[in-house]
């Protein structure tokens, strides 16, 4: 199965991703430019194959998406494993910050968090092979194309994986409507992997057992939990706002656009 | 065009709402309870007629969503007036909280943010009439039943009403990725609107001129926006965050459920 992903920086990505294989790049020279020419010069580099295109065929690929004259075709998306979560990580020398979803079921959810969790630095992400959706076409079309820059890794037994996770000393905070503690009153300044349950169910209680705290987002009126990406993207905003503050990601320029 | 809602707490909203009027309420007695009385109760003293139907048929009519025993038939929601938007917070007594979503057009995204907004005590929802999703029943459903909840005025010119909002001694601070500030360096301690601009395209810009500042969240790699419901969700958790550690929020109970 074959997908699109579109705009100068995703397909930029895409092309230096170990683990993604572009089958072909659309390039409109309607607005030629470096930015464009970069990506020519990384394609031949790569040995994938260029053919010009006119704006309105990129537009008709990108189905009306703001394409900014390219287009690529990517292979399936394959999974990481967890060893190349953690080293990616490694490789980066940050604060580790892992997202593990608990049975996200939702492409348009699934999607819209990976597309969160790659604009926030979030080093890989953990879900389950049952009873979660995988990564999908919609799933790739909401990411805005992140799903492929990201790293995903699916895993049999996530308890098993939570165990793996705090071998390398990393913490795992578990989302739960529950939860005494609030999220703003943790210090996520640390090597973190959050958890997020599946939609309306949470986290599942064997799971949530395993997670070094719990922690709620406070919640106003008659409207029990908010949309999983919401929420999902809560968190990660209050672990990029903690961090930012402590000093050493303000000094990351890329973090400050 | 008649809407579904479902849960206890939506259900018991919407009968309170002055502005949603309720065609019918199904209950099912496999788990009779002080809560679904009090539903029934509240629906004979406003007329509403309740009938009593299976778990499975509230089910299927719920869509599969979890309904806590309780469905009902809504007619078409109304628009509420910026007037009684702005009465709604003039009754509460709190620090005003606005939102205005400048041209917003996918219909799971309104919803998402109607649920949040709701979740994170926004006083009202004001969307221009042009060139923007309404309150149709997409957007109920994305909302999990918020719609029916949270006032949502439309307005024929969002920039008048920027306006208006000033001379009631309201901030407008909007969301711009290209804002030196960042979101949590600002003091959202005020009487607020905060403006969200549209998927892709962010603020027009004659409103985003007549903000009184802009803001940016910060964001790493080559995705260069979030979601339009996921940086609503980061920007009105922040200003929860704030009000809730200047104290007056956090001595709210029903803040922290």
């Amino acid at each position: 199965m074959t997908q699109i992903i579109y705009g100068i920086h995703p397909v930029e990505e895409a092309l230096k991703a170990a683990h993604v294989r572009l089958q072909k790049i659309f390039i409109s020279t309607e607005k030629p430019g470096q930015a464009l020419q970069k990506i020519i010069d990384l394609a031949t580099q790569k040995r994938v194959p260029t053919t010009l295109a006119s704006g309105k065929q990129l537009e008709q690929m990108a189905g009306g998406s703001p394409h900014q004259n390219v287009v690529a075709i990517i292979g399936e998306i394959p999974y990481a494993t967890l060893e190349e979560i953690l080293s990616s990580w490694k490789r980066e020398g940050t604060k580790a910050l892992f997202l593990i979803l608990d049975g996200i079921q939702d492409p348009q959810n699934f999607g819209a968090i990976i597309r969160t969790a790659s604009a926030c630095g979030v080093h890989g992400i953990i879900i389950p092979k049952d009873r979660a959706v995988g990564i999908t076409p919609s799933v790739i079309k909401a990411s805005a194309g992140a799903a492929s820059i990201i790293p995903i890794a699916r895993v049999v037994n996530i308890t098993n994986t939570v165990e793996a996770l705090k071998k390398e000393g990393i913490w795992i905070y578990g989302a739960a409507g529950e939860a005494e503690d609030l999220v703003f009153d943790l210090d996520f300044n640390i090597d973190l992997a959050v958890v997020i349950g599946a939609e309306g169910k949470g986290i599942r209680p064997l799971v949530k057992k395993n997670c070094d705290r719990l922690f709620s987002i406070p919640m106003k009126g008659p409207i029990s939990s908010f949309n999983a990406s919401v929420s999902a993207g809560m968190v990660l905003y209050e672990v990029m706002r903690q961090r930012s503050s402590y000093g050493k990601a303000s000094e990351d320029k890329l973090f400050r656009r």
